[in-house]
């Protein structure tokens, strides 16, 4: 039943007022909360005896860019392989992830860097906002193509809380080790838009199907989002590390992995194909599930064998997951995963929680020496032997499930709500529906998209 | 009235020659007087007894290079939205930039780093070359495919000269702030450029306008321009910075201030469109006006809200620049801006400077302790009051507006000059006329563009 | 004579096996040889009393992604000009350069960093082996579109090996300074590239010549890879350079010759044109030759004036040779070079090497004061005099051209081995042949282009 185009106009007018309403919310939360920290406040820098030299921003800023070209190309540009939905990709991930980098400072911050009733901020606050974004994106890839910008929102408003809090249970409370996000980015991100997207669960989706696919040049784009994910990977699982050798082996062991996830999706993309040719989705996606899958243990003495073999294993479970087990989702488990993020960063995210687990538990004196304080304080410490920290690990794996699956459940009814709109089964995957396209496909433009009522997503 | 083509081979060749000229001119004056700094040279670093990690390459390097991706990635593929213009938005922004740092590591040199006879390089020499670049790509962006390379290489020629006299003006004689150049970057390039446009106004630009839009593939290389130039503005800013806090400071404002931008920009392009449909020009521009805001303040003390205030404000002036200015601009005041700079450079450039007149005149030695220095040194040395400060930056906003305007009426006398090449009305916006382009359009190749006469540009 | 399909998909798969035989391998060698370093190590840094500050990885990690960009990035696009070869460039950059990431750890561990039993690694065995997989993807340039994936990935197996055995007689052997590569890298890799071609020399590859060309959005894929590679050059020259004034020298020489080499491309491109217009092939290309020429002489004292001249004296020869020689090449010499590695690499190269030889024979106490044994060590302890290290370095010269052409040659056999895949004459620069490829082109899918027998390549 088609609503009338009154309506219509008026479910549009939610985005820019909830966007208005988020932004002057936070604004006046920072201007209560938010205060430079000793490093960037011109008097405390200043009241130190500091060199110059030993501000973290040398240490992290290099860093913190790398991640932050990940975050708004590698990801925007990823998911923009569909042939009608690259305006939305990259457009969503900016807008998206600009709001969570806001409301993660604050999440965060409460949770983390609180002191005096003051949120303190500085370069790793800055990192700490964009790792959330991360996980923002990640569960924006499981739903991409089938929610307008205003649902997104919702979800982003959502899912930063939680991921905030399973964070702090996590490294504040557990104190598991988990620099990179195997569980608390890519495991969470995974599973909280895989439940969502199992809330929204679209039967009648084929509708869509022809806008499903990429064209030439879409792959292209996407290829960039790809290699450059890939290339500051190393960076992205560094930045948080301990300085010295902690984000100098990081950097390396990431590098090693993501070698071999890369060949061994190349392997057996062109294994599991009918005539052993390759398949663009693969090698854009499960090259990088090198880096995923170390997120846990790449800080650890890993070993650069430790990170080949890794990666390698990575690369395959997601190539094949990508062949077989999407499929099986969609038609079994009713789960639309537009970008595969099953593939990439939930299976990845786990086996990398699990090595974390494995990392951890052979984790001896011999073995770090004095640098065993930087990696696991606690055992350091005598407050836990390795195995204790193996537990612990395994645990974490497990709230952050606990917290994604609920998470993802709540988000999903907070999608239904009805005052908020969301394409049609007939226009998913079509910038159109949000955007201003250039004329370019005058039969599409024809299109009475407008008018129509959302239908399925129920 | 159609000149024969020997006439226009003819006009052709005053590109290569000037440029061959040009590039003579700028060698025999780095052999004269261009040497290494004491950073640089081998005998001098290694004369002072240094650790090399003093060497200020590696805490103006990263910076340096995020700035070189924003002139040469950001601008170039910025201005790639024009559907038949990307191979000279691109490739002239490779061209003028090229050039503009050469002959820009002259002019700044001789005015701010001329000692005992030579002009001494370094790393800080090529940020502000790169800086000045900027501004040269901000002009072009106001006259964008309107103007021939030879046109664009003596502009870039006037402006570097103006933009060092200006840049000397503010912060060696006024004794200004502009770190990252609210005035004589953005409100400079945007002025000179909008200028220069009006004088070479073309009645009947209306004969190219079905190439004046984008494509859906050119909107997408466009947001890669948009997204890197955003990435790397909090590097831009705090590039030239002082060393620890400052740095620190600059980034984290500016990265506040963008994501406030964005929020705005997003909301306030669905809220003035038609049907709540979000616009690729504003998302690609103005979303970017945060950055041009805090471009005097980011390096003071103006609190994490003063950088969500002020770039909500600049997304939000940007974005109803473009809808509701622009159109106007043309038809009152006969400036055909192309890309809109007046929105995202200009206005927010005069916003940049105001606020950075209230937060200086703000300024106390409780806010900044000893830092004060860095920040003000005039103030801490007890020189000025802050309200002198404040009552400087407003004088240095109004010297930029005059130089910019003065310039740029120069300079469209300038490009007046019968001898240089420039496309018709109706060739405008079109790769073909000077680049040799792959016969994909057979049809538009058919076009006899070559041997027409430069019309209305007058 | 067409080859029956089921022989067809045979032959593909011995892509897969290789790659995961070569994994298989690496891994295990890795096992047995690969350990952290002393500043990678959690016991053996911490075992030292180190500032963190002073670990490695703050010199050269910043460099290092970038030259990883430039690598991944950088190379991979540069490739896509091609109209209907966009994911093979892309993509089989990615593995190529991901395989040899991993061999070449290695191959120079081997040779460089074997100490006690184990090759140690840390950032600098990550910069030399993207500089390693920088020399297979020049030769790789010159092959471009007319090899199979199984092939290219033999003759990285064997150009990783003669690289490293090269690299090894320079540097350490004879004692040859070539911090950024002109030999190493650039006229290894494209002679290596061009001798190869020359035994794959197609007779009857005007087959697919009208694959041959771009189209318009394929050169803009294309422009992203010239301009990443442009801006990082500094970094790629000044990544493996002493410390300190060393890096800071390099890149500000390298930044000088680019802006150079750009002018003279395009001065060039205009003036051998028949109608003034540009080429991109030029500008893609040409405008690159300045970082390769200086690939010797960046670290040395060779004054900004210097860069600027070999900066224009490389980007004219480079144009030049597209211009003239490249037709002549192929025509005369029978050596197809598809990317004209033999203009960007190759002359610029030679013309970097005599640079190199120059500059050192110049080199004088007073010039490099104490600085001297950093970039001369040879001269500076007096076992070397000036001109005897000018000889050295022309001696590298004829080395690394004896080795890439023998090389090249091996490489040539190698790759005609039966077994091995490539496409037929009227296959070439086609993705298809390798790739799934979304149905854009509906007629060009219908080719019967899977079984036909490969045909010239003899």
């Amino acid at each position: 039943m088609a609503e009338s185009p009154r309506r219509a106009a008026g479910r549009r007018l939610l985005l820019p007022l909830l966007c208005l309403f988020f932004q002057g919310a936070t604004a006046i939360l920072f201007a209560v909360f938010v205060r430079y920290n000793h490093e960037t406040d011109a008097a405390l820098w200043h009241w130190g005896n500091h060199s110059n030299a030993a501000n973290e921003f040398y240490f992290r800023y290099p860093s913190f860019q790398d991640v932050h070209v990940m975050i708004f190309v590698g990801f925007g540009f990823l998911m923009a392989f569909l042939q009608r939905y690259g305006f939305s990709s990259v457009g969503f991930t900016f807008f998206l992830a600009a709001f969570a980098l806001q409301w993660s400072t604050l999440i965060q911050g409460f949770l983390h860097a609180f002191h005096g009733g003051h949120i303190h901020v500085g370069v790793e606050s800055m990192i700490n906002a964009d790792f959330c974004a991360g996980a923002v994106l990640i569960s924006f890839g499981a739903i991409l193509g089938k929610t307008g910008p205003a649902q997104l929102l919702l979800m982003a408003l959502l899912e930063v809380v939680l991921f905030g809090v399973n964070e702090f249970v996590l490294l504040s409370l557990l104190g598991v080790r988990d620099a990179g996000g195997s569980m608390t980015i890519h495991t969470f991100g995974a599973y909280f838009g895989l439940v969502l997207s199992r809330v929204l669960y679209r039967p009648r989706l084929e509708k869509s199907k022809h806008r499903q696919g990429s064209v030439y040049h879409s792959d292209l784009f996407a290829m960039i989002g790809t290699i450059f994910l890939w290339i500051f990977w190393p960076s992205f699982n560094s930045a948080p590390t301990s300085l010295g050798d902690g984000q100098h082996r990081t950097a390396l062991n990431t590098y090693y992995s993501l070698t071999a996830s890369t060949l061994s999706t190349f392997a057996l993309s062109a294994l599991v194909s009918r005539d052993g040719r390759l398949d663009m989705v693969h090698i854009q996606n499960a090259a990088l599930a090198g880096g995923v899958v170390v997120g846990t243990s790449s800080e650890m003495m890993l070993t650069p064998f430790g990170a080949l073999a890794a990666g390698f294993l990575a690369g395959t479970v997601s190539t094949l997951g990508y062949k077989f087990f999407t499929p099986i989702l969609e038609s079994k488990f009713k789960v639309q995963d537009t970008c595969g993020v099953h593939n990439l960063h939930g299976m990845p995210g786990i086996l990398g929680a699990l090595l974390g687990v494995l990392v951890a538990g052979l984790a001896t004196h011999e073995a770090y020496g004095d640098g065993l304080e930087n990696v696991f304080p606690l055992i350091a410490e005598g407050q836990r032997s390795a195995t204790s920290q193996a537990m612990h690990q395994l645990f974490g794996l497990f709230v952050t499930l606990m917290f994604a699956s609920v998470g993802g459940g709540l988000g999903g009814l907070l999608l239904k709500l009805p005052c908020l709109d969301y394409p049609s089964d007939s226009q998913c995957y079509e910038d159109q529906v949000y955007w201003e396209v250039p004329g370019e496909h005058e039969d599409t433009a024809q299109e009475p998209l407008r008018v129509e009522e959302p239908d399925t997503q129920a």
